[in-house]
């Protein structure tokens, strides 16, 4: 038999992020790939005494079928939690439980774009969403994104010259993966330019309480007047991510067209720990929880940038990121990004190619991924030290 | 802002099931509309203790990231029980854990069907299949479905007639709405049809287990020598509807397409439901579970027959189920179906309109379904009894 695909499907492959995973069976392989939060930020004792009450007391609503949009005290929670922490939530807007943020994405492109239409994005960008653009149809564009994120200007030309354009997609917050973050300014301009094309945009910011350093910068959403804005977010990175749970905000139609896609896709999200979630925030202290959270990565990312600035040649760059999971180390012109992969495996440490993130399949970028978050300290000393010494190699060649 | 949306999900509206649950809010209102399983079907203390179990010694990897294919000694406990209760799984073979049988169905149609393609259905069918099929834009076309399945002649000149023709798909046993069950021969029958047009099958199969009379039919994916059918299931009706965990087994290179869009939607089905549903399949006795089941529905189905046999005039027919949770009542042609749902609302009833599940949104149909799977049995003699009310009142007229 031979099977026949869908055009959508067809050239889309599994990750590259995924095919590096598979090199981690060796033991000896220090993996600075993932973009797995830490095991230490799951608060399992809690959860574990919040599971066996909800099984004691709630069983049957938790282990029934629920709702699509979500169950309701978690929805409410939340939208309080995005009131307090990012002003989010106007007149008119709707939140949608999703199961994790992933679906939130792929659910409102399948909403909002038919096949052929375009999404502009970051270029790079979160390689999941990409695919989930790209899964739907529609065509991925991508706009450069410096230290502060894309360009306002360029933005407003982009959407001018592309009729097709039905969404902007931005991670305004330690980008993924750049660990950018777009400053208010070039907030507001890009906001604006959306409102005046009418153009949606999906503002992704799943790590938004990350923040390690620096001062806090409004969301797009917070500035919403028009209802264009779809916020996502999720407890993936700060409850557990094998859960998940994730949100997003939005416009009541468009909000009230995912639900309907959603019902079509896993009926709800896992109820469980949908109630779960709801009882940690309401029980537990989540402020306290993320604090600690906080803490771990900025102990973790200050010393990956401290490895790495003794380690590294000054011609190689990266970004030292506010907050969030990953940093981004430009390679200098005389490195080929895909021998430096090759060698650092070698060296027996894995990282992602920078490539994998461009809005162009088969575009280039001369730089690597790197996370902070999920490898050991002694692992990030050493595979830094690792990555150091590859450099150094392939420069002496 | 006007907002602007797909076409495939221009059309979409919630189903109608939906609609008839906000009339639940009537504390007087008997449902014999849900889907639901019966929550004494949940067994609660095993999934408690076990539950306990994993957040104390596997905590990490319940709450972590986890592959896109599913949890490796669910997928391998999955294929076993396949094999051993339905002769399923043959080389080249592959199973993928979903969030729900629903999420099975709607990758398949993702990955096989581009817009404008058409899924042949049995008539009436299940709306989420239905409404699946057209968010991925694809059209459905129905064959009508009798006592015994539908026709595999008219199959083959449906599929002759219908070059966009991609997928058939089929709940060969205890069909919802119906209660039909397809026979042995039939089956044989539409798989060789499909066969020899080299179309692929989705054999959808959440009631199989479920099985309280009669004898055994072979599943039509046994028979799949060729590699076209995708055997879709879930322990939604089994061990618990919220958790949403299901699964699909199909030809290696379509799993695979299919895993590569599951990436895009929710990255993986939750995890600690996966090793949840694991330990309980491996350290419970997940058949002595089910035969509690079937007793607790043979015995509520026989209520509701039994009940519907006295109360109700000859003119009044309804399918007599060997399994699974529903049964077709049609009514006599003196009475109009969206009349009889309005009157069994006047006496506090609520059952879903047939045409809910016709292939074509403007069909109609002069039947509705019951279910008798989650109504207690006070709620089901009495319901039953005040629809042959409702019959008699109308006929009277």
């Amino acid at each position: 038999m031979e099977y026949y695909f869908s055009d959508k499907l067809k050239a889309l492959k599994p990750s590259a992020i995924r095919e590096i995973f598979k090199s981690l069976g060796d033991p000896e392989m220090i993996s600075l790939a993932a973009g797995n939060p830490s095991p230490l930020s799951f608060p399992v004792d809690d959860l574990a005494r919040i599971s066996a009450d909800i099984f004691a007391n709630s069983a049957t609503a938790a282990l029934q079928y629920g709702t699509t949009e979500g169950y309701a005290p978690l929805v409410k929670e939340v939208e309080k939690r995005m009131k307090e922490k990012f002003s989010i939530g106007r007149e008119g807007d709707m939140t949608i439980i999703t199961s994790g943020g992933q679906q939130g994405i792929e659910l409102a492109c399948k909403a909002l774009c038919n096949e052929g239409d375009t999404v502009i994005c970051e270029d790079p960008t979160f390689i999941g969403a990409l695919n989930a653009f790209r899964s739907c149809g529609a065509k991925t564009v991508g706009l450069p994104v410096g230290d502060d994120g894309i360009d306002a200007d360029e933005l407003d030309r982009l959407i001018e010259s592309t009729p097709t354009a039905k969404i902007v997609y931005l991670i305004p917050t330690f980008q993924n993966p750049g660990g950018f973050t777009t400053s208010l300014e070039k907030r507001k301009a890009i906001y604006n330019v959306c409102a005046k094309h009418g153009i949606m945009i999906i503002e992704d910011n799943p790590y938004g309480e990350l923040r390690f350093a620096g001062e806090e910068v409004p969301t797009i959403k917070s500035m919403d007047t028009e209802g264009i804005v779809l916020y996502s977010s999720s407890f993936s990175k700060i409850l557990s991510a094998g859960m998940r749970v994730g949100y997003m905000c939005g416009p009541e139609p468009v909000i009230q067209k995912m639900v309907v896609a959603k019902q079509s896709e896993d009926v709800h999200t896992n109820i469980f720990f949908q109630m779960l979630t709801y009882r940690f925030m309401t029980e537990c202290d989540l402020d306290a929880h993320i604090a600690g959270i906080r803490k771990l990565y900025r102990s973790k990312c200050d010393l990956m940038l401290s490895t790495l600035d003794k380690v590294m040649p000054d011609c190689v760059k990266y970004t030292r990121p506010e907050g969030g999971l990953f940093l981004w180390l430009t390679l200098p012109d005389e490195i080929n990004m895909p021998d430096f992969v090759k060698k650092a495996l070698e060296y027996k440490v894995a990282v992602v190619p920078g490539s994998t993130f461009l809005c162009d399949t088969n575009g280039t970028v001369n730089a690597v991924r790197l996370n902070y978050s999920t490898p050991s300290d002694d692992d990030i000393v050493k595979g830094c030290t690792l990555l150091g010494e590859a450099v150094k190699e392939m420069l002496n060649k």
